[in-house]
């Protein structure tokens, strides 16, 4: 039978559904394929086809904007939102409004096109976090942001333009709706309990075994409870820490190292699947220090469609995460 | 430049985005096809294929679950949810699950395989809209069940598993988070303004026009202010009412003929789109009588994907709704 189960941050209740469960071989799965692009704009000697770089890891003696790169972070050409202007809020009768203020960067992961951050050495994949760590400290700054977004989109089913490696992270000058819930949600645990709900998480997860993925010294890989998507799956630090940009290198370290892992075991359970990952961390400007609790989800895309789950915030979830975490764990390369 | 907008109801914010402005021809349209199927279940004469109908349109004399109909409600063969069994809560440590219990339903819309909406006239229109109202006037009577969701999922990209064309129903034991999160909205505008927010965004929108799409003497079709996705599209009742099986007939014949007309519209712009409809009425076991509104709300599938967004909860919408409602004015028949 069905279950209802309630996610304990949000409140969200989600159904895990056993008439349609799936295992990954009932999936369409549509393998990413990274396919040679003369023209791509990110590739190593290509530097003059992107705005002008803000950050780059770099082999000594190369100039800025050259090649002789590991890594590049630079502005969106086409940016969602601009760092230019004073951020003006204006009324339209009952309606409220704002500029489009904020910054939009593109981290490039790899000089060189096929690379993935499964393919990726695990150091290379902690710069590509320490990058974002560095952006998010440096963007900080500036008062008129109040939150700042970190995610990934890999392969064209899950939203990438550009099929080279790359994240993304966009400056945001309101906190969003998905954030705004899920702080909340922690802090009335908190309030509630005078303890972090993520922590309370990770000591049952750890404790049961059953949910959980993989396991190193700062990194907890697990299915959540109430999952929305089949395979999702979340990477938290064992200690408590409100905000991502506050992490030490070497906890940096150890999530680069679990997020490769991850990735290649997805790549070999689901077929190298498309995915988006997103960074979840505090509110830049708020002090959420007791009760908030950094940490990275990944959602394979699996399913084709989800017409009335995205209208409704009412998900139908057809792989236990019970289920989807045994898959993962053996997954074990 | 970008703004950002903010829905009155939920508090969402939004980016209409200008620097990747999209006209109806700058996406990558799909026209919905609809490909004969001899073996399709929801065919009459082929009655046999599916679960005992609840609720039939007959002629005069045909038995229940065989030809003769206009329209037919029967359970989901594969249920997300099962009427049987008692509703059971429980805690799993720090989690709380239920079982899944709750109904799922469909309403074939049209004994013909090929009949969508937008060819079907008013009244086999009011018929569909007229049996979800008798089906969930029946269900609410089951004290289980907290919310009755109402959807329609057009073409494969919105998540159609059938071509022919059907609605569903889907009675849950929760209320899903966004409706919780809408009905909130709601109620908190009631009590700082001792106004209904719809009705206050009726008035301006009727008295602006510059996102008015059609309207008639009950519904009134709008882009509404801050709208996640391009061409998203509101119709509401002129008249407050918090839940739609509550609507007496006439209104609901108002809102088959605006719905069809809407549909054509969106045919004649968008190249007959895969869309989502959902009808958002008030939880059908709490009083919302002063501050809910019910309403429908339409959202053509026009962006491939839409990884971020959905991911976030935060979204991008490359279409302002002064654009979409100017073109869908335009596409009047």
């Amino acid at each position: 039978m069905s279950e209802l189960r309630k996610d304990p941050i949000t409140g969200r209740w989600v159904i895990i559904s056993t008439e349609r469960r799936k295992r990954p071989t009932d999936f369409l799965l549509e393998p990413v394929e990274i396919v040679p692009d003369p023209s791509c704009p990110f590739c190593e000697g290509h530097e003059q086809m992107t705005p002008r770089e803000l950050l780059a890891i770099r082999q000594s003696g190369s100039g800025p904007d050259l090649a002789g790169w590991t890594l590049r972070v630079i502005p969106n050409q086409y940016p969602v939102l601009r760092v230019e202007g004073t951020l003006d809020r204006q009324g339209e009768g009952l309606f409220d409004k704002m500029n489009g203020i904020g910054a939009h960067e593109v981290i490039v992961e790899s000089p060189r096109h096929e690379v993935t951050l499964a393919s990726m050495d695990d150091r290379g994949i902690e710069d590509v976090l320490w990058a974002a760590h560095e952006r998010i400290q440096d963007l900080k700054r500036d008062r008129r942001f109040r939150y700042i977004i970190i995610f990934k989109n890999h392969g064209v089913a899950a939203g990438a333009s550009l099929a080279h490696s790359h994240s993304q992270l966009i400056a945001l000058p309101i906190v969003p709706r998905e954030v705004r819930d899920e702080v909340d949600g922690a802090r009335a645990h908190f309030q509630q309990k005078e303890r972090c709900v993520f922590c309370d998480i990770l000591r049952q997860e750890t404790g049961e075994g059953k949910r959980l993925i993989a396991e190193n010294a700062d990194i907890v890989a697990i299915s959540p409870y109430a999952p929305r998507f089949p395979f999702e799956t979340w990477l938290m630090p064992r200690r408590h820490q409100s905000h991502f940009e506050d992490t030490p290198r070497h906890e940096v370290a150890s999530l680069a190292r679990m997020l490769g892992d991850i990735l290649r075991r997805m790549n070999r359970a689901l077929e190298a699947p498309p995915y988006n990952l997103l960074v979840h961390s505090a509110p830049v400007s708020e002090t959420a220090a007791d009760y908030y609790h950094w940490h990275v989800e990944i959602i394979p895309k699996l399913t084709k469609v989800a017409g009335f789950e995205w209208a409704t915030g009412f998900y139908v979830n057809p792989t236990s995460p019970e289920e989807a975490s045994q898959v993962l764990r053996d997954a074990r390369g």
